[in-house]
């Protein structure tokens, strides 16, 4: 077990994992860095600004710069500087969003490689080995994603497939010394959910993850399949809500028993001047913040926020300047890891339920999908279960 | 007098600038930092690599964010985070450098923004006052640059021209703290340099700029230009070659006499990939790094070359990661910082001549233009008096 419980809040979970690299307390967001770089930041920044573990791309990065490359380096963790823990993804969900230009069979994919056309084949087994080659310490296993909306038929037959690719990667992984996770499949469909969660717990795994969400789904969809999922989950193991989200939304999915998130958001929109703050979303190449002198979160203390204000990050980001890039990345990633403590301390606290109502009905849940729907609801209500 | 000498050595010049922000160790040289930040880079780490001053230039930044802004702040200084010393250029030669968008007369320069189309005017009190609300440290007359090739007559006249907005200039700044250097012109025209050299010691400026260089001319005719301006400048102020170059041009013209020096080559080449080294240029997107575990320079000491391959900055430049351009023009920046602590700890030892010959013949001045010019000569030869 990689997994130690230390308590528990109204349904949210404070526990830790024990990596090769290190140990990771959780709930836990892990910054992407796609290309073996969270895009601008050096890993000493991501050291001072708390990521306990940061997320590397399997198939990019067999295909720039090729897994024999990270491996001459001895891996992943000393070709990018990182020597805190790192999660690699399967390539599964890579393969599934490059749609026409990909052919799967029940040995694995087929895809063109988005930068130069060239064909790859990816088997539940290639995957493995390319994560073996990387070094990552948390693997996990290569599954087939669906679209949505997609027949409840089809939904299962690939459910089932991603199962016999999890014993196949179970297979290929023994022996190693880092942890590797099954993906829980099913789409929107609970009982999906439910047989895809006992598959992989038959198997045995040393956490699960909840794939195939964010596909274009309703959050009350998403919820019922991630309700499902967490109820057939062992409690003794970290889950793992691949590709979400907002702040708000693990805000939510910490209250259903989640452990782990990954997001591409706090960099992507840090890049297009979107910015996640205490008193709400910033856009900061608005008009509004052209002169403004006060920094851009006054209830922040990364640098960005300690060093510059609203007009230079405005100025920067209307300009193009690399600079602007990185101190909206610096301080989005702060910002994230700020609520995940936040989100540690509450259930550590024993408040996790009125923590939550708080954020959920605050300014820092306004404008979110999952606020929405789940944060406006009274307390006793059936929906604020969420 | 803001310039203390401390040695010299064949026609090289240690000294000190005691400016508002502090003191600068010449000869010196200056990245430019465009639109209030030196791209990539923070205020932190220019400190970190030593870098005593930084440009700004006062075109841009009274185009965007504007001059009101950037006052607002308290002056550049705040608006970008940076305590040491500013030097701002003075639009001259920005406004030349627009060629068919520009208006001049005997009031100044009408031009069209590069940025909107917009129309400016830009007077030599004009470019005095946005100056003064950048409050920059040291502060450049407005002047007017010449094409190459040029008839004499032409360039006298506009040099003359430049000589009276450099008085206008005088008489604007009256009153401030911070310095004022006068600009040199009269292209490739010993007589002509000779005689704007007079003119502005006769007017009286806190230190002697050398313009108009760089625009196409070759080497003999840029360094027949620059002996005579240096040889008509007062030796107790200060003298800046502005624009120039590479870490050959560097060596070469601090032999010349030249004190200060600004140029956007580290960090322009840097995001292109094109990395100087104590071994010579480095095209780090050329294939043969691809699987390259060494340091870039095995002789540097900065960030990039203590924490990274060569393999791995290779791979950071052909996926355009913002990081591939950060620690690149992390080490060009700290290249040239060594080599001025090299050139100054040369003259400290009065061996600049032999420090010359051994640079300009050695890795580092390969390829470089000036040092195919001048470095490839015998010593006691006409041409080693470069």
């Amino acid at each position: 077990m990689i997994y130690d419980p230390i308590a528990a809040s109204d349904g949210a979970r404070l526990g830790r994992l024990r990596l090769v690299h290190g140990m990771v307390n959780t709930p836990a967001f892990m910054p992407v860095g796609t290309y073996g770089t969270v895009k601008g930041v050096t890993p000493d920044e991501l050291d001072a600004l708390g990521a306990p573990i940061v997320l590397g791309n399997t198939l990019h990065l067999m295909l720039r710069p090729g897994a024999n490359i990270v491996a001459r380096h001895g891996g992943l963790h000393e070709f990018m500087g990182w020597d805190r823990p790192i999660l690699t993804d399967s390539g599964g969900f890579q393969v599934w969003s490059l749609a026409a230009n990909r052919d799967l069979s029940e040995d694995g994919a087929t895809f063109a490689s988005p930068v130069d056309g060239s064909r790859h084949f990816l088997s539940p087994e290639g995957s493995i080995d390319v994560q073996r080659a990387l070094n990552s310490d948390v693997v996990m296993c290569f599954d087939e994603c669906t679209d949505f909306p997609v027949a409840k038929a089809a939904a299962a037959a690939s459910m089932k497939r991603s199962m016999r690719w999890a014993e196949r990667c179970k297979t290929r992984h023994a022996g190693s010394p880092n942890a590797l996770f099954g993906i829980n499949q099913g789409n929107i469909f609970a009982d999906l959910r439910a047989e895809s969660m006992a598959a992989l717990t038959d198997i045995g795994f040393d956490g699960y993850a909840i794939g195939g969400v964010s596909v274009g789904e309703s959050w009350p969809d998403k919820a019922v399949a991630i309700e499902a999922a967490v109820a057939a989950a062992p409690v003794q193991a970290p889950r793992y809500l691949m590709g979400v989200g907002t702040p708000a939304d693990l805000v939510l999915a910490v209250g259903w028993g989640i452990d782990m998130f990954d997001c591409v958001m706090p960099t992507r929109n840090a890049r297009n001047g979107y910015l996640f703050t205490h008193r709400g979303v910033v856009k900061i190449k608005n008009a509004v913040h052209r002169d403004d002198l006060s920094p851009l979160d006054a209830d922040c203390c990364c640098p960005t926020c300690c060093g510059y204000s609203r007009a230079y990050l405005h100025h920067l980001s209307r300009c193009r300047e690399i600079l602007g890039a990185r101190l909206n990345t610096l301080h989005n990633l702060w910002y994230y890891q700020s609520v995940m403590q936040r989100i540690r301390a509450a259930i550590a606290d024993d408040c996790y339920a009125s923590f939550r109502h708080a954020f959920l009905t605050g300014p820092e849940g306004s404008g979110s999908h999952a606020a929405e729907y789940f944060g406006g609801v009274q307390e006793g209500s059936a929906a604020v279960a969420y």
